[in-house]
């Protein structure tokens, strides 16, 4: 029996890798984080797409959420097949083979104090046509 | 009759409780808080589930929130069935038997200077066949 | 005709004025504030009511927002029927007699470098029994 | 084929540009930004028009988003017909002719430790009568 609850598909607009941090690493370093739950009883299988503004979107990035778990990934950790450069504005488009709902958090420590931002991502369902 | 706002399936895929905290206690104190309002005329009764990243989820945790009030709740507090273990990636789902509204925010103080970060959570209505 | 953009009720869990500020007053004295867009050809009256934990709600506070006009309104300055309390958990819904948006903001100057947060409250509508 | 994700219809109720910045620019000049991204396979054209609390509202500011690109705007960057004035505060409703996703932002660099705040937008599809 399902328990999954959410979407399919979560827009990101912003985007930003900080190039600098400042405190103890990796709990302080500046990061752009998306925090995914999966509720349900089956793991969910991520792709997620980088959209730039100067070059066509990367990715994807393939990445699995347990049944019943939680993973709060950081882009500055995604590796293949590209990392994405810091210090660069971009987007992000995550697809999820089953409901899974998602977050997106910025601790930025370029300067001495670290600034926390936070909402929850834009759910958009897939269109029929899709 | 009734004045019930909002519904009763609320996700916040951030959870996070930070370490340390810096400033006086309990205000600046680091925490990681949801605030939930009844609008209602009855009494809102709460089952928290906490989802962990290697371990299956935690809780429930049962809490009340009274007719026509509002209760801000951290996370940080809830102690039965076991308290929430600090500098561990979380994620919550707030079930309610009636309608409420939920807000997620955090104050980490691990610096010297605060921060915070808020988002309403990601209401989700029951399904059908739940 | 109308251009009116969004709807008639918006709740916003999280409410809290901190008791103490650094910095220049008024623009960064701590508060927490509503801002609302009135798009349309028609002034908006709204009708704001705080709620507590531990007593009866406050309000009604009557506003009014212009036709095509923006209003960031504090609640730091609410002043009829009484002030809100500082240092006091709250939460708010903001009903409007025209279709409006609402975004919730809070500047913390508790201690000596500001902490931001927003979210857009959480839009409602009128139930069709109330 | 179409891959368009969002909608045509943004409105943020909350802006205000800091008069007053701490740190390098143009990285950490105070700034409020509207963040845009274009999943679909053609241009999208933006129309953005702001509301002040006592003027009629300002614009059209016109803008672009190429084909499966994201573009970071800062409100302190539209100049024509006329910039926006700092330490004001606005409002603004982003129109499209194709779907995007808008997110809000706001780095505040005032003091000398820089805050953050975002939203997702508040997505408002245009209505039959409109």
């Amino acid at each position: 029996m399902e328990n999954a609850i959410g979407t399919t598909r979560w827009v990101i607009p912003e985007g930003y890798i900080p190039r600098e941090s400042h405190g103890p690493a990796p709990e302080l370093t500046s990061h752009e984080a998306f925090c995914v739950i999966n509720a349900g009883e089956r793991a969910a299988h991520l792709r997620v797409t980088v959209f730039y503004t100067d070059r066509e979107p990367g990715g994807p990035y393939l990445l699995e959420v347990p049944a019943r778990r939680t993973r709060h990934f950081r882009f500055n950790d995604l590796e293949a097949p590209e990392p994405i450069p810091v210090g660069t504005p971009y987007s992000s488009l995550i697809e999820s083979d089953l409901p899974v709902v998602v977050q997106h958090t910025r601790l930025d420590s370029r300067q001495s104090e670290n600034a926390l931002m936070t909402t929850i991502a834009y759910p958009c369902e897939r269109a029929a046509s899709d």
